[in-house]
C-alpha cells in the first residue's frame, strides 16, 4: 500500500463511515457505497442513483500556479473531479466549489480561471450547486461533484473477474510527456505547444462510461488519475485479482525524435505518468464483441487481461514476464510540477 | 456588499449555475435551490429532499494550528460546515471530507485531529461519505455535507417579511471572547479555559432547526458564523426588508470582571464576533407562542423585529436608534486569530 493509501484507512478507522452500507442502512438512510471506490453513491428513489465525488486541486502540489494559465486551473480543477463520477458510469450533473486564493489573484487572474472552469462545466454539461470562497495565501480549489446513473448500473472498481479483458479509452502518457516539456522549459516552441495541451486542459468522455454502464458491459472501472501502474494495482486490490498488461499493446504517447535528448521512454510515461484521465476497464469475454459499437471505440485499447494469480506482470514483445511495481503518482512520496 | 459578498458574485456570474432552478428543470434534474441560501437543495424524490453545503477550514486563516489543539481543528470544522445544513432545518446525515495536510501533521497530529472530528460526527450522527487526501504545506480541510428534510420544509433566508420578530438560539460572542482570550496569552490560566472553549469547540443544535422547519414556524432561517452584525444583513437583504434590534435584549457573553484591562465589550462582542453559530430566524408574530416548547426554548431570546424600511437600526437602552453595519468576519478585510 502506498502512503496515501495508508493515510486514507487512518482516516477511514478514525471516523465514523460505511465501506458499503449494510442493507438495512441502505435503505433507511439512501446511502449504497461509501468509502474506498471513486466515489460515494446514494440511492434517493426507487429508480435512480447520485455518484458524489470530490477532490483537491492545489498550488505547489497539483498544479504551479506562476506557471499554468489560470484557464488550466479552473478547467483541470473541475474534470479531474467529474473523472472520478465517469468512471462510476454516471452523467455529470453539479458540482459545489470551494476556492480559496490569494487577494493578488481575485482579479483577471481569478476571470480566466473561471473561463476555464466554465468550459469544462459546459463541456461536462454541469452546473455550480453551492460554494464556499475565501482568502489564502495560495490557489485551494475542493470541488464535490454530482453525478446520476439509473438504480443499479454503478460500476465500481470490485466486479473485476480472472480471464476479463482489460481495456484502456486511449492514448496514456501525454500528460506526462507535456508536464516534461513544462520542466525543460519548452512550452515556448511553437511545434511542441500541441503536445503541452494534454498536462493543462486533459479531456474526458463521460460517454464511454455511461454507455459501458447502461449495457452492463464492464466488470470493474476505474479512471487512470496517477498512473496505470498504480491505479491498476488498486483495481486488482479491489476486484482480489492480478493481471498481465502486454507492452506491445498499450496506446504509448508519441515522443517526437527531436525531443530524444530528453531521453523520455514512452513506455514509462505510458506506464507511470498520471493525470491523462483515460478509463481502465475490464469487460468478461463475452462482451468484447460489442465494444466495436462503444463511443471512441477507435481509441479503445485492448491492453491485457485479469488474472487469478494476484500479482501484475508486464509481458515483453518477445514474451517475458517481470513484475510491474506502482511506479505513479504519490502526492505524499513525490512533488509534482 | 462586502468584498467576499463580490468574490462570490463574480464567481457566480463566471460559471454556468442556478440561483434557483426553474420549475421544468427542477422536476428534470433534482436541484431545487442553488447558489445563495446557506445550501443547495435537491429534492432526489417525491417525499423528501437533501440539503447540501461545503465549507472551507485553512490554517492560518481560520485557525493557526501551532496554536490550537488538534482535535479542535477536527471538531469545528465540522461543526462549521453542518452549522449551515441546521440553519435549513435539516437533520445532518453524511459528509465528504478533502483534507490537505503536511508530511510532518500525519502522525499524531493526525490522530487527535481525527478523534475531534468524530466527536462532532458522532454527536451529530453523521458518517463520512467520501474524500480525498493529500499532502500541502498548510492543513486545509474543506468538507461537503449532505442532510435529509422533508419535502418542502426547507427553511430559507429569504422568507422574512415585516413585522415577524427576530430570534437568536442562544448567547452571543463567546467563540470572540475565547479568540480575544488566545491573543492575549490568557489561555493556560485555569479560570479562563472555560471561557476558550467555545472558540475551539463550538456547539450547533440540530434539533431546534429541525423543530422550527417541522412546525413552519420560522420564516426566514440562517446560521451566525461571520457576527450577527454581517449576518442579519445578509438575511434582511435576502427577505428584501430591514430590521430593528435592541440592545438591552441581546444575549451578550458575560466577560468576567477580572478581564476588564482587555477592554472588551460584551455589545461589540455579540454584535460583531463570528463563529458563534447560533441560529438566527424570524418569526410570525402569530407564531410566537409555540416557540416556549422548542428545544432549548430557554436560551431563545428575541431581541428584535425585521422591518419594512430597509435599513438595520440599533435600538439603546433609552430608545436612541442608530444605524448598525455589519462588522462581523470577511476572510478578504482581515486576518483571523
Amino acid at each position: 500500500m502506498d502512503s496515501e493509501g495508508q493515510l486514507i484507512e487512518r482516516v477511514i478507522a478514525g471516523l465514523p463511515s460505511e465501506k458499503r452500507a449494510p442493507r438495512r442502512l441502505a435503505h433507511s438512510r439512501g446511502l449504497r457505497l461509501g468509502i474506498g471506490d471513486d466515489a460515494a453513491v446514494f440511492r434517493p428513489s426507487a429508480h435512480k442513483e447520485w455518484v458524489f465525488s470530490c477532490d483537491a486541486f492545489l498550488e505547489d502540489v497539483h498544479f504551479v500556479a506562476k506557471g499554468s494559465p489560470p484557464g488550466s486551473a479552473g478547467y483541470k480543477s473541475l474534470v479531474r473531479a467529474t473523472s472520478d463520477l465517469t468512471a462510476m458510469g454516471a452523467t455529470p450533473r453539479f458540482f459545489f466549489l470551494t476556492l480559496a486564493i490569494p487577494p493578488a489573484r481575485t482579479g483577471p487572474w481569478l476571470d480566466k480561471f473561471l473561463k476555464g472552469m466554465a468550459a469544462a462545466a459546459t463541456q461536462l454539461g454541469m452546473r455550480l450547486a453551492g460554494g464556499d470562497t475565501t482568502r489564502f495565501p495560495k490557489v485551494m480549489v475542493s470541488i464535490t461533484v454530482l453525478g446520476e446513473i439509473p438504480r443499479g448500473q454503478v460500476v465500481t472498481r470490485t466486479g473485476g473477474r480472472p480471464g476479463d479483458l482489460l481495456y484502456v479509452s486511449g492514448s496514456l502518457g501525454g500528460a506526462q510527456l507535456g508536464l516534461q516539456l513544462l520542466r525543460h522549459g519548452l512550452t515556448a516552441a511553437s511545434r511542441y505547444r500541441r503536445l503541452v495541451r494534454p498536462h493543462f486542459y486533459p479531456s474526458i468522455k463521460p460517454q464511454l462510461g455511461v454507455w459501458l454502464a447502461r449495457r452492463r458491459l464492464a466488470s470493474a472501472m476505474m479512471d487512470i488519475s496517477d498512473g496505470l501502474s498504480t491505479d491498476l494495482a488498486r483495481l486488482c486490490a479491489a476486484s482480489r485479482v492480478g493481471a498481465r498488461l502486454f507492452e506491445t499493446r498499450l496506446p504509448c504517447v508519441r515522443v517526437p525524435r527531436a525531443l530524444s535528448r530528453l531521453k523520455l521512454d514512452p513506455l514509462q510515461l505510458a506506464l507511470h505518468g498520471g493525470e491523462d484521465y483515460q478509463l481502465l476497464f475490464s469487460v468478461p469475454r463475452n462482451n468484447r464483441g460489442q465494444l466495436s459499437r462503444a463511443p471512441g471505440s477507435e481509441l479503445l485499447a485492448e491492453i491485457g487481461e485479469l488474472t487469478l494469480d494476484k500479482q501484475i506482470l508486464l509481458i515483453d514483445a518477445v514474451g517475458r514476464s517481470s513484475r510491474l511495481s506502482p511506479g505513479g503518482w504519490d502526492p505524499f512520496r513525490t512533488r509534482a510540477s
